[in-house]
């Protein structure tokens, strides 16, 4: 069977590189069938490391040698500069050359988003790409952009992130109009910096189904499908949300181990808190699209694990069915022709 | 006994008013000796319930005719101009007039901090007041400041944000020497916006404990005793973590009412929830200080229950106590003849 899809992963980025990258990439075949994994980054390494996991390179998965690995911490202009053949570069090379319809890394965020600027470019219409994941919510899930790729956006940028992320949103949950909700302080006109204001006016112009303003709480409760903001405000968001998330499973696990009593409590409710965990286990949610690039690129949280790394390849996987690059280009046109002619 | 601290509490503002105020304040009094508390409001209504919840008046709990009462939802200059003898504006002229040595209301946010403004005026030194709370943390709480009075702040603003915070906390914690985080999107010195960037130079230049850049999962993770940041981001910061929680917690009883089981095994996990929800419980947290006026003005929640605003009254009780309006102005003064001998 022909593969249908292509999907260049940099097995070197990440908190684990290939440690993870490899066995994701051989869970995710077993269940997905006409689909090409290529391998990217140190080659015998890596071939070694998958004849140990008693894996070999065929049809589906292949590796593709890149000699140099961008460090985590690496300032993204060095990289860009100076590891032309980082597997990070070669991975998005793939993905500018067609071999790819999308790639996925785990590495450095900066260095990701700074080649696939420099590689790819921005689709016409687009100042800057700006990082889309999707959140849990009470509702099911929403869109959350920009996520930290972006500070001091203006109002104009806020707008290319609603066309984006309505876009997407629309393409991978078969929405027609979704819900778009613009992050502020309040629900009231009157709130809000002037950049949010300027945009409330853009989007209410446009063709997008604008709800108005939304609430911080407002990202968890569910109402909208898309909610933009600003890459700062958007990063310290979810980073918040992640630390108080933590915080709690903190403190539960404190109260479970205080005796053996609340111990035996706590083995109990084993199956209930596993149940509950799956609803809104974070690695389901693993993997952020920097939407606005001319072609795919998927940005896998460093710490991921095998499970959350096989949701990431899956999102790319997603992502390239839908054509979402061609989707969100076809829109920004409609949109960018509609605006001269009024 | 002589009534040591008179708190005046609007007692009409919130979602609920009277029906909270009154009997918090009836609690508040059982457990604090020597406190006068003031219940600013519609006389009439007031000494009604007062009589139906078998309390009178008497040196530590008295009436304040105030014959307005500020809408929730009503434009902070309407209620500023229009509403000169509203429970809000005779609270903090009580304040003001040294009646009091601070007030408590659980009414409109920009209300409250506009006639703050203008009744109390702000320090010298301090451009304008910021909103900081306590939130808890796995080491046990850090003031965060600002959670949204401010939109849009300068780094000098961002500077004497963190000059109020650490002066609270030193105060509150009894800490010599605050540790003060700065808010941003990653830890690194080249991360961030202008803003940040000069904040973090005022910072470092200045006799505050400046621990450098946090990340909003920092916030919970504890590490600063202080946190600081524009009121945008921290407004929506603090309103995404209440969204999270609600979920997480919407989620948890989901699966405890799945089946007769797991209802059993709810039950059994009710002491070890409950232990867990008494540490992070937000209702111990109800009362933010309006920071950097002439005197302790506390908002509480609009949703506060009767533990809540308890806690919020205890909070003005323990800020006049620890007279924190004068270790603040102290501090900013030396502070500033400092900055002039440089």
């Amino acid at each position: 069977m022909k593969s249908e899809y292509t999907i260049a992963l940099d097995a070197m980025g990440g908190d684990f590189g290939p440690e993870v990258v490899l066995p994701a990439s051989i869970n995710f075949l077993k269940n997905h069938k006409g689909v090409r994994l290529v391998l990217v980054g140190l080659e015998d390494e890596l071939r070694d490391r998958l004849q140990k996991l008693g894996a070999s390179e065929g049809d589906n998965l292949q590796v593709h040698h890149a000699s140099q690995v961008v460090e985590m911490d690496e300032p993204p202009s060095k990289a860009l500069r100076g590891k032309k053949d980082s597997s990070i570069r070669v991975s998005i090379n793939l993905v500018k050359d067609g071999i790819a319809d999308a790639c996925v890394s785990a590495g450095n965020t900066g260095a990701l988003m700074a080649t696939g600027r420099f590689v790819l470019k921005t689709l016409a219409g687009i100042d800057r790409p700006a990082i889309i994941s999707a959140l849990p919510t009470i509702e099911g899930h929403t869109h959350v952009l920009d996520l930290g790729a972006n500070i001091d956006s203006t109002s104009e940028h806020l707008f290319q992130f609603a066309v984006m992320g309505s876009v997407l949103s629309s393409a991978i949950d078969n929405i027609e109009s979704p819900r778009v909700g613009l992050l502020n302080i309040g629900e009231e006109e009157t709130k809000g910096n002037d950049t949010v204001k300027v945009a409330a006016q853009l989007l209410s112009e446009s063709e997008l189904n604008y709800i108005g303003f939304v609430e911080g709480d407002d990202i968890f409760k569910g109402g909208a499908d898309v909610v933009v903001c600003d890459g700062f405000v958007g990063n310290v968001a979810l980073k918040a949300s992640e630390g108080l998330a933590k915080m709690v499973s903190y403190y539960m696990k404190e109260e479970f181990n205080r005796n053996i009593l609340t111990r035996f409590v706590g083995m109990l409710t084993l199956p209930v808190l596993k149940a509950f965990r799956e609803k809104i286990d974070p690695r389901q949610y693993n993997g952020a699209s920097l939407a606005g690039l001319r072609g795919i690129v998927i940005k896998s949280h460093g710490g991921a694990d095998i499970l959350a790394f096989e949701n990431a390849i899956n999102i790319a996987l997603i992502e390239a069915r839908k054509a979402v690059t061609e989707k969100i280009s076809n829109h920004l046109e409609s949109l960018l022709i509609k605006r001269q002619q009024d």
